[in-house]
């Protein structure tokens, strides 16, 4: 028996059905699988409206399957050294291709892109929004701490975090970035946006040391407001009040327009992670003296998608840590809870969204 | 007798004067100096124009010496391990301030800005277009190459493109740049712009291994085809012949509209490093896609000004390298060589100019 | 009143008092201070036997105050936005030279050693134990955990861990050390010894990914394979059990019999993090074999010493996050408490012991 | 026809002959080639003495044509965009495997050694000292400087060189190695040995801005001190003049007991890089003074064996570089030119030698 219930779309054109999918069990699989929780996001809503043109579904079939920030449990597994029956699991996204990077299990440093490597429930390869899933032991990341529980399901998102610190350490070190102690005490690292990537952001900006501030040109919910707070992180809003001497900026917005009005307060030697992405943010200006002043500044903007299996693992370790700390906080950054049947939650945030999941079981 | 004739400008408002200037000599100094030869760029045509708001006279001084792509010669010295009289050497543009990053020699990186760092005939300090310089040691680096002659006068402006080179060594490492085989046979750099420093950034990249093209929105002089033909450069008029995948992008025009048209045609894992500066570039409508095409390709974008001690001694080492190799194409890098009283150099650029120097003696 | 109880020794020939020394207030001070916990260790326990020769009093003192493991009160401090009345603190115990390190804040990679540099308790500088310190901030690091409490003495031997990673991280860069799917998973390390700052590098290792093993050439007591069970460490007597295909060996005995027998274990590309030291070991005939293994297994060799701020801050971090996930085995490593009175533990470890730690208030 | 003439010895017994071999011609191959010049070194040597344990013949045959230093003709090649007919070329020696560093073009860094990864002339690969070679374009690397000739041969050595500067570069950031000013100059650089690699390395290191000093344990000849003189290079007789503090040490000698007398001089963040091998070289007593020795001062020891074809790249613009700038010192590196049939060269070294060579055509 191989029909299964699962949340599909029809990349790219769009749409969402919670329905049954009739999918054959691979010859040979390593581990059994069924999903807990999925997270959904920006990228899940723009599948489902039709607005991602660089989805597609896997080759030869009609339909995607949904899903990629996952957390499954195993149900069987072939002998191995690392997991077994019952134990939870974070599923890699991106697969790798056969790229120089993709060789070293870094495909998320793809050198080709499209069609060298793949991304679960995005680009060529079902999601984890199905009852039934079959993988190899290599692109499952066990989850340690037993504490965790749902919390686990944030390890996708907080990968990209902790691959784009990653490039930050290693872009930095074209000067000392650190102040006159080595520390990074006093150092500002301002995240423009405050969805769920910019709290995780926020989060790992704190525990490096950096004095934080996440902004967004509103005010903020008090439920937001109070999670900042228990992590020492403040905001801003920046038409009220805009940071200055920003050290580290991070954009999760993807609006160019704001990213460089931000720009033209970071410090010299500084450095901007260009996260977010909005394919239809309307363009900004940029002229001479923006150059110029990257320039003069010798200022680093670096790009950061995706991210290695290693970011998954230092994920599980943050949110384990985080989640000791202040267990209310992370508590409260899953805001709603769907179930799989609830489908509409893909067309319309919940109210007060920071992080929504679905439970599938 | 301090009295002596000069370069001047009145910084920033600007002007040029060949004239008689009264310094006196230092109580205590380590070096005594003259000009041999002294380069002229864009920087010293802004100030002369007016053009250069961030310029500013020495405190209480109301004239600003020109001049800082200097060759001198030592007509003096104090007892030491490192020069002595008759040699010739390049004096440090750049001079430190007192921010973590100039207390390690590094004024190139210098945290703060202006006021914590001068450079010689741009910000502060008097430059090298006089009749005698006193000097410290330490900011004088010694010309080894006896061959290398007038040539010379191009490590304050190649020291630019070492350090951008440092940077790119750096930033380059957060994924493998790198081909299958280890090397950079087949990697392609194209620079924008065709002035001097273009020329120096496309020598110093076929040295690295790189595939160079220069990009002009015209077709260029048969002296310049020739030169960068002697390199194994290739030249591309981008309105006929736009290049495609490329690894490294070197700006040195300063103008947005002409980097971020290129900037979309980076492979995966490029660099882009921003050197030219041109302030009155108007602006170019950065938009979603832009930053979307940055973040999915995992694309750095480095701003590099200016450079350490250690890049004039790499820059000497590459100077007398090529001088070697391709004696003829050094040569007519240098295309007039004007007179100290020719200050109209500082209006016009003589016809089919690379580098105007000034033959001080 | 400038007199009070401290325990001191005559640098470097030994001895130790608890007694009443008289050490006036200096005009100007930041905070002032006195200890809470202070931990001793080997060092101490070195100069109390005089068989440190390189450790000196104070310039024009004829004692030298012992403590260096210390966790202190804020008593008073002027006006500062870092730390107040109240405030637990750790600090430094490596103050700056002049050495273009030490100008960065990174006086443990002092370019010249002694005089440059100076060690409270042990080279030229008073250290903690004495009922009153005064110190400037910038040399003070805040414990920001409140649960931390006693356990926040062990971030002065945990900052060296700290440091030692950083170095490794540099290193190991040099080829790729990760495993095929881009984590440590698999990877191994193994730690020679079994005492205090083995069991630091054990967790450290444990928090990157490795696999650990800690080993000495003796059964362990329970107490210790506790803790280490906790951790998921394994524990090796190695006369018995040699591990094989070591990836990081760290070794903390300064024995070289042992570390070049382990030596001759590390894999390919493997790294060595020599960290403890032992005038008095024995030598080791080091042959050409020896030689020819490390050349061509590109293997990498790295003398640790020290540790500066930055890694004070990620210690204070890392205990936090252990005493929340292991509060019992971190109980556990201070095994126990001494009066200030007790100066005997100097000569004779209290049986079992991991950490011993002074309780002055 | 597939019988040519070869140099042989049967691995790891030892011997050697120049015989007639049959070696059939491949179905497919890329191209086509013969020895123009082949350096012999002691690897060579000690294959013929039987001395090296390691080294092995192709799997299933009962001889091991030797020859890894080669610079090669192109008599044949499928059509390229790289190589020629007529072409000079030099061949990699050592092939990949398929560990993670084989995988990018890093042999040298192999993960797992033999069997992973096999060395032309040396383990279970022939060597180029036969009159035919098939191989495939991307194990070649193309003489570019048509002036180069015969000194084009000591690319292989000089490989070794190149990769070890890397090593150093990336080890060398722990911390700030540079001086004051950001430069080399002054930092010392000393060499053990003063065979053709240390020469090699000497010349590498003058380019690097290094002080550098050749020593050995005896006077040298006057064409070795010539040699050196022209590059800079300074030559001690360490018995009777003991260098002192040094920031890089080479050892090229696989000597521990001279290694460690030099390593006692090396000074904080100090830098030993272990390139030599000498199986037999007795044992030196490594005891905890040398060992605290190397923790104090922050040193950094690596082994470094073999390069990645981007070294070869490097190797060849070194000399080609060092040729324009040095053609007699150059000339005066191969000291002996031999015949194929003078086997006797590989029993006795030619009188002064610094670089012995074969000239096949
Ligand atoms: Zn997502
Ligand atoms: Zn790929
Ligand atoms: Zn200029
Ligand atoms: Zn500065
Ligand atoms: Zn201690
Ligand atoms: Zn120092
Ligand atoms: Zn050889
Ligand atoms: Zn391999």
């Amino acid at each position: 028996m191989t029909e299964q219930k699962a949340i599909v779309t029809d990349a790219p054109k769009g749409g969402v059905k919670y329905t049954t999918i009739d999918m054959p069990e691979p010859e040979h699989y390593d581990a059994k699988l069924s999903p807990v929780y999925i997270g959904i996001c920006g990228t899940d809503r723009g599948e489902v409206a039709g607005a991602l043109s660089f989805t597609y579904n896997p080759e030869g079939e009609n339909f995607l399957v949904l899903g990629h920030e996952a957390l499954l449990r195993v149900d069987d597994a072939r002998d191995n050294g690392y997991i077994k029956k019952g134990d939870l699991v974070v599923p890699l996204v991106r697969r790798p291709g056969k790229c120089i990077n993709c060789r070293i299990g870094r495909q998320d440093n793809c050198s080709i892109g499209d069609p060298d490597k793949h991304e679960a429930g995005i680009t060529g390869l079902h999601g984890f929004m199905r009852d039934v899933i079959y993988d190899d032991i290599e692109y499952l990341v066990k989850v340690e701490d037993p504490e965790l529980g749902r919390i686990a399901v944030l390890t996708e998102p907080l990968k990209n975090v902790m691959k784009a610190f990653e490039v930050f350490d290693v872009v930095s070190k074209r000067s000392i970035f650190f102040g006159d102690d080595s520390t990074l005490i006093g150092k500002r690292m301002v995240i423009i946006g405050s969805g769920s990537e910019a709290f995780l952001y926020s989060f790992a900006g704190v525990d490096r040391g950096f004095d934080v501030t996440m902004v967004n040109r509103h005010d903020e919910t008090e439920n937001k407001l109070k999670i900042m707070d228990e992590f020492g992180v403040k905001f801003a809003n920046y038409l009220k009040d805009m940071p200055e001497k920003i050290d580290l900026l991070v954009d999760t917005s993807g609006d160019p327009t704001t990213t460089f009005k931000f720009l033209r307060k970071v410090n010299n030697n500084g450095v901007v992670i260009l996260f977010g992405t909005n394919g239809k943010a309307p363009g900004y200006p940029v002229d001479g003296e923006d150059i110029d002043y990257i320039v003069e500044r010798n200022i680093t903007i670096a790009g950061s998608v995706d991210a290695a299996k290693i970011h998954y693992v230092q994920a599980l370790q943050s949110l384990s840590n985080w989640n000791r700390r202040h267990p209310d906080a992370m508590k409260s950054i899953i805001t709603y809870e769907a179930k799989p049947s609830e489908t509409n939650i893909f067309f319309q945030k919940p109210h007060g969204e920071i992080k929504t999941v679905i439970k599938w079981q």
